[in-house]
């Protein structure tokens, strides 16, 4: 998982677009042309994220998640502004890598679009990008003390996960949102080529190679900060995921259909 | 948000006076006259504030909320004793800013509606009052640990939450409860012109401009709470939102309406 | 509230016993006797306190609570051996102060009756017992930190808050339990006049002079124990509630009745 | 409880495979054959266990729980990998103690289910094996705090909880999963003839004489840890289980049924 350089995320992407599934190449050129029609099977899993990660407390009636077009790497899908647990799949609207959106529809966009967008142009690799303020990650976020894995499941963490100060591109005064592509690209950097970054006083950026997985991380990121809060009160020295055991488990994540299985079935109440 | 002279506030009040819509001069100066009927769709959000605040768990059976009446700043809207998750439009009662009913429809009154009457009558910038027990911040209360925002949502706790201490208004042997004027007097003056202010081994005040951004402040000061515990046990310097982030976000408090309209349909069930 | 002697709690036991409504005579002076019939709505209540506590969490799969027959001082009513949560009015048995059931019915009766029956025998002024595992208030009976009111709902707590250690009951090699006439004894005295004694690495006993009260007063103590162990964990001086304050408060206990019915609604599902 | 030797192990297998009821010699000393139908009540219990434990927060989307055959020692029973709280009559599969299923029906096999078969070849006594990601015990499972019993309803750990470390069996560069029967034999000796032990940054495992005493046992594990990583908050010295108690306790653990009909009622929703 080295973090690619910018060239080659370039050409990643450039890669990617001329293999993109169901291209119109004239279309993808400009800017705020559509990529076209989406299988709905992609739109109801990215309204289940939406719901699962609402019901699993990640987002209250905050946070977002989005996709990248399967058939144009620059263009995602995202909810308008809509709290996560509401959102059906008549409220994806669909952006370019600007975040501009393609079609309102007479919407209103999430303010902090910017988050994705300037993630999935340094990322080729990342698929799905989720913004919550996950709750046990904001204490974190605050302190000076790293998030790390304590747990099988969160061993996605040993890579380390950075904390992105807004001062630091903003200035002091900001309102805290990222509400510029600026800042998203600040963001963007902090994140580099980590599956996690903390935002400071505010909450996280996950982001995975497809929507499930970004999902699991999410998930797993939260229940790993409680752990580590918990083992932390209990006071003394604490064994944490070695790199070599994280480094194994990225190798073969696992079953993660079968938690997707359940969250989908209590996401949607059948 | 300097906080107003006395004089200035009851000049306030009276331009506000002269200026309410539907405002029936001669009903207004007689104390126990009603301000009049009230749009159904703001006694509808008086009962969705109880609802939600219950829900969200910042009410158990206790805890109240009141909206002051838009055609006279003189008076209040407030539901009869009642666990706030029962409220119905019909349980709204009228006060005046001595907290006498003006028409008590043979029901019991809260106790504690001083703390309504006292703040409407020193704070004419405020429109929404809420008293509860939320359960994080009584911990606060009760040590010199000063609550401070950690998070962005919470950043109007920048200005301070001032401590009210009872026994400095009532003496060393009160029952805790403001059952008079001028311990809700008291109360008011310590609350000054911030947005919150907690009440010792009680509970807290939380008001703003309008039932929606009292209710957002109530709910996000309980969040900042549980997360600035949670900062202080990992131990360690924690970085707090900065006087200048949250006088950047006063100025742009955000999207509250995406979160009502959730709380709204979760509260209502439907 | 000072501890009655034996004697005068002896004394007020007959004098209860002597003025008791629909006392019949003959029968109460036999043990195995019933006291009568019981107002059916005093059974509905038993069983509303046994689904609130098990709601509020107060009460897992065990706990249990008890209420003096009205008729007769010395005869208890008490569920049979069955989940909290799953009582109903049939379930309900009759004991005498020895906690032998007047008519098993068949049933198996709780194996620490005898809680019941031994604090009901010294205390003529207690009209309702709960023995419950209340989660909060476990960590407090195995350390030496002292459970001390901090929020003026639990102001009742002033008068301290002995811990029972049945060890100097039972000896070492007790297996925990109250499963004897001497250890209810034991524990009935270590409470005293309290309105709750804690019961180390076990549990706590609430009692109360009415159903609702003592349903009160061990909702209270739960979270009083949270909110003091967060306050705690917060650090530094903490302000607890004075022996003035909680006096003034004992006068005056409040209304418990917007409690009762909300929590009647949501245990009954109506 | 003393830790029985290897051989006596082996002979009590023998000994309970000789006296199955139901045995069919024949089919039982051919490794994939079946040992045939089983009670459809005892299905019924499997998987209502699996249910319990996800509505009780033990299980998320993963662990699993097994019972032995009653017809045949040297085979278990296991759902097929499925989110427990899915689980129905039709998922469970038959293993024997190497693991293998004995008709896999075209079904996955949960990955760490040499957990289960290790324990049944080295613990004739236990009848049920569940392996969790119990989220409070994790924390103790990473620190050199040994998870202690500090309620009555935990007194079971008072014979100690080991933690097993995975290094020591698969070396520093495992995933940290139970990917074969040699890990699952090196924990299993771990376990000993303990009825818990932890697995470090991972969770437990927990066994019992029956179905239902090992659901206890996990569940008052989880509530133990919760209450003692509180008491350490608190502060200050500890009054643990004695061991007398312990095994006080140990010789009439109590009636256990009580929980199961409530549990029963909850995960079934009747």
């Amino acid at each position: 998982m080295a973090a690619p350089s910018r060239a080659a995320a370039v050409l990643a992407v450039a890669l990617a677009f001329a293999a993109g599934l169901g291209l119109r190449a004239a279309a993808a050129q400009t800017p705020t042309a559509s990529a076209g029609p989406v299988d709905p099977a992609l739109i109801a899993d990215l309204v289940v994220a939406n719901r699962v990660l609402a019901q699993e407390g990640l987002f209250d009636a905050y946070g977002h998640v989005s996709v990248r077009h399967p058939a144009n790497p620059n263009r995602y899908l995202l909810s308008r502004s809509l709290a996560p647990a509401l959102v059906t799949a008549g409220d994806i609207l669909e952006y370019d890598l600007d975040s501009n959106p393609v079609d309102p529809k007479g919407q209103r966009s999430v303010l902090e679009r910017f988050i994705h967008g300037e993630i999935y142009k340094v990322r080729p690799d990342v698929k799905a990008v989720i913004h919550s303020h996950s709750p046990t990650v904001v204490p974190f976020s605050v302190t000076r003390v790293p998030l790390r894995p304590v747990m099988h499941n969160a061993t996605f963490l040993w890579v380390g996960v950075p904390v992105w100060e807004i001062r630091n591109a903003g200035g002091p005064g900001t309102d805290m949102l990222v509400r510029s592509a600026p800042l998203g690209k600040s963001l963007a950097a902090t994140l580099g080529d980590k599956p996690v970054a903390l935002m400071r006083g505010h909450g996280n950026v996950v982001v995975g190679a497809d929507l499930q997985m970004a999902v699991r991380y999410a998930y797993y990121t939260e229940v790993n900060a409680r752990l580590q809060a918990l083992a932390i009160a209990l006071g003394g020295p604490i064994t944490y995921i070695s790199p070599e055991e994280g480094a194994a488990r990225d190798k073969n994540p696992g079953d993660f259909a079968r938690a997707w299985e359940l969250w989908k079935k209590n996401a949607l109440g059948k």
